[in-house]
């Protein structure tokens, strides 16, 4: 039982959570947990239920408000199919994917150097992506209008500046369709536009590979909803995905976006940081036939600083780790 | 594009919610909103956005533990089904339906006088439960283990104590198993221990029902696992649950619970409260045969006090209002 219940305490306490409902309600439903529940699931569990209860409170939900609320939770899961996950976009355009991605990967050395940039991982990626030899591309299906592109760059340690040897370059795009190989076998082969790269010995990688395109997320489902309730459009900017990884440093997943894209500042899952951003440069007389040049350097910590990093590796479909 | 990026702003800003993540990244989701969106829910999903990322920061949340969050919402609609709802279910169990419903009942008049506490409608109400005459027995389908039981009491007005002629008392209760009529077809017929009740010239209803009987939850689904984690067992206290309307008063929708329930401190559901509590006296030669006698007098305040005030009229399992 709660509380003091119906003389409608509305007194002057100065306990945090006080207001004109029962003060004791939230700490009542918070006690119920046993002394044997785990550590770190009455840690979340707590908190989960506090900042649920404040925000029914502060916007005083109406009975109505939670009944749609309910639903809408439910129609997540109903819309859940292969290739179709709608509760980690509801995550992405709340921010909840970028915002875990940076509590778990910020990182900044003591004299103050701050690695490149973590950002989300997507539904994208695949654990199969072949290795390419360095110089090859990625583009096996060219798209009539792909500008392909000789993309290159250093990856580098940190601290010290220099170039680190045999790290793992793993990229993967979408096609200028906005869509990735796993979902458009009409158009293309599997493993089109993905490939890992294994840096040389001055950590140099460089590839071929198609400058990228925006596209808008999926907009038939509940997330959808929720982005025109928002006023938002479903674009995200055009982007290159990469995860970075050697067994010496803390690794780092990112997107990297053309600098002049009209959705940096307003991407739908909330996913763009300042480091990230790609210059295109034309090129002509390109040995390949290349009409765009892209440097971009990785910066990497040593794993001292992070020695516990993990690397989240997963397709949106996947259920488990 | 949410904030100053990469340096690691870890600063003194004093700032709500600075952090030694990016300070900027909430604010920069909610303004992502659109100069159209409804008041309303522009006020609902600031507030949404800042208690996730804040529980996020708060317990910094891992990315494998926000994936099981994830996996775990994509469960609760792919359980549903007919006469199963277990996002609602959950919503118990954080004690998110109590809290609502508490949000839009609590009334006090000017003078101090609460009416009789409201508690949640639960998932079992009906639309179309019959009246029956006072006096009549919603024991249709009596029970071996049944103890019948004289069941009375007044609406009165809140303020002036006078009892309220033409109120409906609406009333359901479980079997002795813990089922409802329509959960239970093999033991029941339709509308078994459910009655709607109009009082008389002086306020008065009275009719035969059950004890009742304490019951556990269904513990087969995502909800139990969840029950399971926090150490709780899945048992509401028993009770009798009771809608009482007049078209001048507030209504009320509360769940009526026998004094010595082993449960009360501990409801499944966080819905019992000190006004809502019964005293079942035993008797003999009842001339129906009831073996206890129960009264319970409800009090209702006038409309004027919330004039705006709507009950919440739904089973769990519809999807619209």
């Amino acid at each position: 039982m709660a509380a003091n219940g119906t003389n409608g305490s509305n007194g002057a306490s100065a306990a945090p959570n006080t207001s004109k409902f029962d003060p004791n309600f939230t700490q009542h439903v918070i006690d119920l947990m046993s002394p044997e529940t785990k550590p770190r699931h009455r840690q979340i569990l707590t908190s989960l239920i506090r900042h649920i209860h404040d925000f029914c409170r502060e916007v005083e939900l109406t009975q109505e408000e939670w009944v749609l609320g309910v639903n809408y939770i439910n129609s997540l899961g109903q819309a859940y199919r292969k290739n179709r996950n709608e509760t980690w976009r509801v995550c992405d355009i709340l921010g909840i994917e970028s915002l875990v991605d940076e509590i778990n990967h910020k990182l900044v050395t003591p004299d103050g150097k701050a690695p490149t940039s973590s950002t989300i991982l997507g539904p994208f990626w695949s654990p199969e992506t072949p290795f390419r030899e360095l110089g090859a591309s990625v583009v096996q299906d060219m798209p009539p209008d792909g500008q392909l592109t000789y993309f290159h760059g250093v990856v580098r340690d940190v601290e010290t500046g220099k170039g680190i040897p045999n790290a793992v370059f793993d990229m993967w795009q979408a096609s200028t369709n906005g869509k990735y190989d796993t979902f458009d076998p009409e158009h293309q082969s599997r493993h089109n536009l993905r490939g890992k790269f294994r840096t040389d010995a001055e950590g140099r990688f460089y590839f071929y590979c198609l400058k990228p395109t925006e596209y808008a997320i999926d907009t038939s489902g509940p997330s959808a909803e929720l982005l025109k309730i928002m006023g938002r459009h479903p674009y995200r900017p055009a982007h290159i995905h990469m995860m970075v990884t050697h067994d010496d440093y803390v690794g780092v997943t990112a997107q990297l976006y053309p600098r002049d894209d009209p959705y940096l500042d307003t991407d739908t899952a909330c996913a763009v940081k300042p480091d990230l951003l790609l210059d295109f440069k034309p090129v002509q007389n390109e040995p390949k036939g290349a009409v765009l040049d892209c440097e971009y350097n990785v910066y990497l910590a040593p794993k001292k600083y992070k020695p516990d990093s993990k690397m989240l590796m997963l397709n949106a479909n996947q259920d488990k780790f």
